[in-house]
Order: structure tokens, then C-alpha cells, then sequence
């Protein structure tokens, strides 16, 4: 059963997600197994690194599957790139040891937050992008992201009620930067919790409007409430940026 | 009759491209002119630097009317920025003095023409660039391009077979340049004929392919002859970049 490592992009703005939904085809991990499936004749499972919620982008989304045919990277490459759809892009595939699982055997991630902070609006990036007006205080952004750098238990920053596993994880940095009027978040940690990215930048983007002070998100984490924080920000700012494998 | 200068950008993907064609919604012009005459009370009737091609972009384009309705720039700016769609951004809006005129009180034009020269794909630039997945020589390009610069008669790059005006045009410069794997190509002149930005980049891409001689494409320019010159370049790597007005 030879495995193989694939790495993708998508534009996530047609779809609900990454995550298979029943028979729908409108999931990335859908339309991967639908077109595996088809072309292999038998069922194909794709593991991704993480899940991405609906109009969610990756810049790079490790995946892995396993199948009994004989078939080589090279034919498994030429495939997807004739069949996918001109969203979904293949950036690699290779074989992969027997034991790897892109989700299980990852051991850091990278999120990429893009706002556009601007009163002009830019047509071409409003599918990749949140748009903010007013000028964020990115000096006051830093100092509250760097408050949630560390091993915390990050339920304030968690949109699921319950937690089936634990809700501790490693932040490890939180850089921000602006290129033209884009200002970029880049998060790094071992795993993230459903919407945790997505709640840190609404927490941070209230920072950078002055409606909360950066103390108030060291406040929210301890808290381990959700209400203590601030909104779930749009997912179309949203990139899963890249993953690391030991290697 | 207070006089109106404009400058907007468009994601030209889903619109035939900014000429007005009839009563149809789909094109730039019309989907202005729609908005304008119904928010003022009158027929008006917007100019612009210039036309773009379907699926041709706009990183600015100028445009002027006048209206006989008191009203001043900032109410304008306030109704086009709750009506246009999405994909029409509106950049500015200011008063002109009454002889301005978007296409000819114009003094100077640019185009920025996107290659994407990689064999990964970029789902985010699909729309927004053509790829080429061979690598270019970009040094091939710039030699070719440099024999287009100056005062000629360009009617090898026009796709109108009958010229009603002159074909002679000043192309002032080409400028070739890499950002990652983005080729960018920027024209600058004083006007261009139909689709000769596009023909001028179908001819380069055929000399960074190794296809034609960088010498060939002044041959075809003296020639005169559109069968010379190379095959019209996808309107989606193009973008009509901005002008120049006198003061």
C-alpha cells in the first residue's frame, strides 16, 4: 500500500470547508476523494493537516492518502494536475513513508492572517482579505499577541463548547508586519482549536481599533471564558499558510 | 454643469469589458452610467481614459462626466461607495474644471501586463495574471522590447484591420521585472491602439520562449503587417495601470 504526501493551495471561497460533508462536492477533502476515488477504482481517504472552515484559504495544505493500486508519484501528480479545479492547485506529490499522516505526524503550523487597512478598497484582493478602514495600532496589537505566546489553555479562544481533547496548546510566535496598506498576521504553534485563529485576530483587531486594551486579552485567556474575547474575524482574511514534518 | 473626475479600479473577470454595449449591465461603463443616471435624476454619461477588453483589469481608471444636478464631490463619493458592486472600487472623486475630459485631457497612459512563469500554479492570481509554466528569458524580452520604444506605426500590433485615425503611437518605455515567480511587464506611453498591449506581450512571450528572435519583432513592427507579429496575450494578465493628466 504505497502512500504518498501531496501539498495543495485552494481558494476557499466556494467552498464549505476542507472537510468532507456526506456526498457533497463542496468541500476540498470532497473533491479530492471524489477525483482519487474515480481515477484509482477504489475508495480513496484523504487526511489533511487540519480542517479550514468555509471561504478559508490555504497557501499550502499538506494531505495524505493510502491506495492498493500500482501507481507512482509521477502518475498521481499528472492526474491531479489535468482533473482538479482551476481553484485547487497541486504544489507537490511525492511517496511518502508507510506510517506518515499529514494530520497526526505534523508538528507545527502556520496561520496567515490578511487585513486590508485601508479606506480605498482593493477589487482583487476582497476575496483574500478583511477589509478594516481605520488605522490599526499595530504597536498595541503586538503587545496583546504577545501576552498569548506560550502553552495556555486556550478555551477564551474557542468557538466549540465542549472540548472532546484537551484545550491546551503551544502558541509559539505571533508576527505582524504591513506590506502597503495589507497588514499580515502570521501564526505559529503546534495545533490550533476550531475558530482559534479566527478569535485571536477579532481580539487583536478590537486592540488595533483602541475598543479593548491589550491587557484585557491576557484577562480573556486566564478567563478561559469565550465571552471574554472578541468576534470570530471573517474566515476570507484566512490562509493555513504551511505545516512542519519531522523529517 | 459641474464636472467630475473619478478613479476607480476593477476585477474585469465577469464584465464584457468597459464599454457600454446597448442597455446590458455587463460592462463597466454601463454598470457606472446605470448607477449614476438613476441616483442624480438624468441621463449621464461617463467617459474614460480609455477602453479595457473583457476580463482586462483596472488598477485605476480615470473617468469624467458632468451632471446638471447641484451636487458636490463628497455626495458623490458617498452614493458610489454604497452602490457599486464589489468588484468596482472607487478610488476618488474630485471636482474638474469644466473642459477636463478622461480620454482627451489624458497626456499619458501605463499598463502593467502579470506573467505567472511557474510550473506550481497561484489559485489566488488565477483570474489577475496568464501563466506560462516554461521559464522566460527575460533578457531576450527586454532586447525585443527595446526596438518598440519611440514614435512608429504600430499597425502590426493592432487587431483593427482599418485604421479611422492614425496608427502611429509613442511608446515611451517597457519595463520587465521579476517579483517572485511574477513576471511584470510595464508599458508607458502616450496611447495605444486596439489590443496592442496585448499583442506587443503575445510577441515577447514568444521571444522569452526561444520561439522568435529578439530582431524579428522589429521586422514585424516595420512591416506593418498584424501577421508579423505574435498571437494577442490572455486579458486576464493585463491591467490597465494609470494615467497622467496636465494640471
Amino acid at each position: 500500500m504505497p502512500c504518498f504526501k501531496l501539498r495543495i493551495s485552494y481558494d476557499g471561497s466556494r467552498y464549505r470547508g476542507w472537510q468532507r460533508l456526506g456526498d457533497r462536492g463542496d468541500t476540498v477533502q470532497g473533491k479530492l476523494e471524489a477525483l482519487l476515488s474515480r481515477s484509482l477504482g477504489e475508495a480513496i481517504e484523504v487526511s489533511g493537516s487540519g480542517r479550514t472552515d468555509a471561504g478559508v484559504h490555504a497557501h499550502c495544505q499538506t494531505c495524505s492518502f493510502r491506495c492498493s493500486a500500482d501507481v507512482d508519484a509521477v502518475e498521481i501528480e499528472r492526474l491531479l494536475r489535468r482533473y482538479l479545479p482551476e481553484d485547487i492547485g497541486l504544489l507537490s506529490v511525492e511517496e511518502a513513508p508507510p506510517r506518515f499522516h499529514a494530520r497526526l505526524s505534523c508538528t507545527g503550523k502556520r496561520y496567515r492572517y490578511h487585513i486590508w487597512n485601508s479606506y480605498e478598497p482593493n477589487v482583487f484582493l476582497r476575496k483574500y482579505s478583511c477589509t478594516v478602514e481605520a488605522e490599526l495600532d499595530t504597536r498595541a496589537m503586538e503587545e496583546a499577541a504577545a501576552q498569548l505566546i506560550g502553552k495556555h489553555d486556550f478555551s477564551a479562544f474557542c468557538s466549540a463548547k465542549k472540548h472532546k481533547h484537551s484545550p491546551v496548546r503551544q502558541l509559539r510566535s505571533i508576527k505582524i508586519w504591513r506590506e502597503g496598506p495589507m497588514l499580515i498576521t502570521e501564526l505559529y504553534g503546534d495545533g490550533f482549536l476550531y475558530n482559534m485563529v479566527r478569535i485571536i485576530m477579532g481580539t487583536l483587531i478590537e486592540v488595533g481599533l483602541g475598543q479593548r486594551s491589550p491587557e484585557s486579552v491576557s484577562e480573556a485567556l486566564h478567563s478561559r471564558d469565550r465571552q471574554q474575547a472578541g468576534p470570530t474575524a471573517p474566515g476570507m482574511g484566512l490562509f493555513l499558510w504551511d505545516q512542519e514534518y519531522d523529517s
